[in-house]
């Protein structure tokens, strides 16, 4: 009877209070609202929007839903970063383990390959033995030890998020502003942080499709997070091409690696530096984001990053010598070179496609029961606006038989178009948003 | 995966084609499509709408989901009625009868209790021994035999718009023009009509809370009748007040059967001359409505009507002997004159709050499991309009018990009001639609 009434308000274009959304919210956990009834009630939520009050009361609602970290008792400050999405985005793995280097407890929970993105979880369990199903407690020792965990959500982390994530997946209710605030925010405070980095990918291959959106998402989380006593940053950075040159599971942990030894591609170093520095500065252990740039940097070319990363892969259950040799990674029976059908300007290398192709050469999943093959994948060399020569090597395809190279190939022939001039691709960190507004970098 | 893509382009305000609504109702009927897939399709579409081309695509998958009456063949005209919800309707009771009295075929598949308002099936059932699931075969041998079955939607009759219709009604998907018109519609191109009459309620006890939507609506099923070789025709009748006298199951029986006779109450019988007139003009057995009225009270008035309803009643297995002595209907124990607290005229008798009165004495459903009181109910004698005395009697409750009186008295409080001044109630037949546009009468 409740549900009902509070359906047909939204639909209607009506609001709920905060106790409805916390009824709405354990009811649904509870089992007392159906699926049917719930999805009805986000699509209606997809198409009339929350006000910020609404927005606020349901990520409380998924907050409380679960346990939370409690990590205050460190006396360190807690620091994560979130990414919306991305093709070939291994920071996580780069940046937890730096930054944690400096001091920082970073409880970073992370999610699993998501439509045409791939997950950092998946991605690290590459690494063999390596498991990232760690619970609270197990996650709260290892980050008093070591500064960092990474991790997947627990059961016990807004069981609420996870139920309502699923069934919006299913129903096509996820490209909602206050939807995804409220769903990514209601795991974030859990971690009882102290501050809170975004990373908003703009351009095709990211899920919003205009910077207003972005502008707005990002908006909605410094909102739910200035409520919570946790200061939010986002930051914008380019997803109209990969990032770094790796894409695949395996093949991403390996130029994480090299990233971590201060050796990766330079635009994964220059997107891992600027969201680290806006950590630290966050964190006030830097006094402004130069200042956080010298201790990032010491702490890669020092090795420290890398040690803390050896550190977190052993007290996970991964084989640490993975970092020595790369090669114990799962590697890709077949690999081609894929070079240039022509020569002129690299006008687009489409995040999308690789994504889809990286699914397709079986290293991503199409439901959620799927097993991926972590070796396969694209190692990239070009980005947009590269001169290249006809014959020019662009790329290898890393594939499990020579089906998988074929396929490889047409992924790559529709992903990467060669034209007579160069287009500018899209500034890769061009944006700065925090509670003081929108600042062009 | 389809489905994703119908859900998100309808939600973005698209449309689909013929052969996506085949495929999304035949998937949805044979359970490949979910019910939270579909409740959150079916709340796009509230929200964003259907086209004409759309909405007559759905009817014509819902239809062919189930099987037809095969009536063609028995070379007379068949006409049905269909109302839009009201209180204290019984008739269909009474038209289907008096229609099939005048050699018109007449398969009126009706419907159970609905929100505030009763079903035609939960009326008849209170006959004792009568049955109404009768199946197609059995029905339409009836037809054959006595010109009308009075039966309620059998599984082989568009079994898609039924699972459709329970999804909606418990995710308030309901209220939606295309919606509501392409499942009445379905069920009613089933039934292989010549012509149908449809009763549009409007005041304050319809479905629907405007003109404007009312006209809507009827535009929508003749524009689907006309694609099928089914001329509609649809009059506005009001239901800003109850129909007749009696509201409950076993009363409005009773007082069907002394509109049979002839002597029912004016406004019952105003609609039912109305309603029956258009459909013996749609079949061709009278030149114009004049002339149709006449045919119809010489069947009341000569006995013809009622005499056919007894036979379908002994053919449906009822007790016939009601028709002679009502009292052999389920009679409530408890009784109670309700009397006017103060004079001056009747303002309001709500029919939401009698409807909803009759569900709280045990005459309803709150669930589709509950089982029915059909003794329980009101009589009410006056109409708004009416000046009255007070100590005056204004109606008669019938009850379980001591209990049911007082929660009785209380819904007439609420219901009947009475003021200073008379308020002009709403015309009883205002409108009537038809292909050629809105007639005010």
């Amino acid at each position: 009877m409740l549900v009902h009434r509070l359906i047909e308000r939204k639909r209607d274009g009506g609001r709920l209070d905060a106790g409805e959304w916390r009824t709405l919210v354990m009811q649904y956990t509870a089992g007392a609202v159906t699926d049917y009834q719930m999805s009805a009630f986000l699509m209606a939520c997809f198409l009339r929007g929350l006000d910020r009050t609404e927005t606020s009361a349901l990520t409380d609602a998924m907050l409380n839903s679960g346990s939370r970290f409690d990590l205050a008792s460190l006396g360190v400050p807690r620091v994560d970063k979130h990414s919306i999405g991305g093709v070939g985005d291994k920071v996580s793995i780069v940046l937890a383990p730096l930054v944690a280097s400096l001091g920082i407890a970073v409880p970073m929970v992370s999610g699993r390959g998501l439509g045409h993105t791939g997950g950092t979880l998946d991605k690290l369990e590459s690494i063999p033995g390596m498991r990232t199903n760690l619970s609270l407690a197990e996650a709260r020792a290892q980050i008093e030890d070591l500064g960092c965990a990474l991790m997947g959500q627990t059961d016990e982390i807004a069981p609420a998020d996870r139920k309502l994530y699923a069934l919006r997946d299913a129903t096509s209710t996820v490209e909602s502003i206050p939807l995804i605030a409220s769903s990514i925010m209601s795991k974030k405070l859990a971690e009882d942080l102290t501050g809170l980095v975004i990373d908003i990918k703009r351009g095709s291959g990211a899920f919003l499709t205009s910077f207003e959106q972005e502008v707005a998402l990002a908006n909605e989380m410094i909102h739910l997070g200035e409520g919570h006593g946790c200061p939010v940053v986002a930051v914008v950075t380019a997803m109209d091409r990969p990032l770094g040159r790796a894409c695949g599971h395996a093949l991403e942990v390996e130029e994480a690696i090299t990233a971590l030894k201060g050796e990766g591609p330079a635009d994964l170093m220059e997107v891992t530096l600027a969201l680290g520095a806006e950590m630290l500065v966050l964190a006030r252990v830097a006094s402004d984001a130069s200042a956080a740039r010298t201790d990032l940097n010491a702490a890669l070319s020092s090795g420290k990053a890398l040690a803390r990363f050896r550190k977190v892969v052993e007290r996970q259950g991964g084989d640490p010598a993975v970092l020595d040799d790369t090669s114990r990674l799962p590697q890709a029976p077949a690999r081609e070179t894929y070079a240039a059908r022509r020569a002129g300007f690299v006008s687009r290398v489409e995040p999308r496609a690789i994504g889809r192709g990286i699914i397709e050469l079986g290293g991503g999943r199409k439901v959620m029961s799927d097993t991926i093959d972590a070796a396969v994948g694209f190692v990239i060399h070009v980005k947009p606006g590269d001169r290249v020569e006809a014959g020019q090597p662009l790329a290898v395809i890393h594939a499990r038989d020579d089906a998988g190279i074929e396929a490889g190939r047409s992924v790559l022939d529709a992903a990467i178009t060669i034209a007579d001039e160069a287009e500018p691709p899209l500034k890769l960190v061009s944006h700065r948003i925090s509670r003081n507004g929108v600042e062009t970098l």
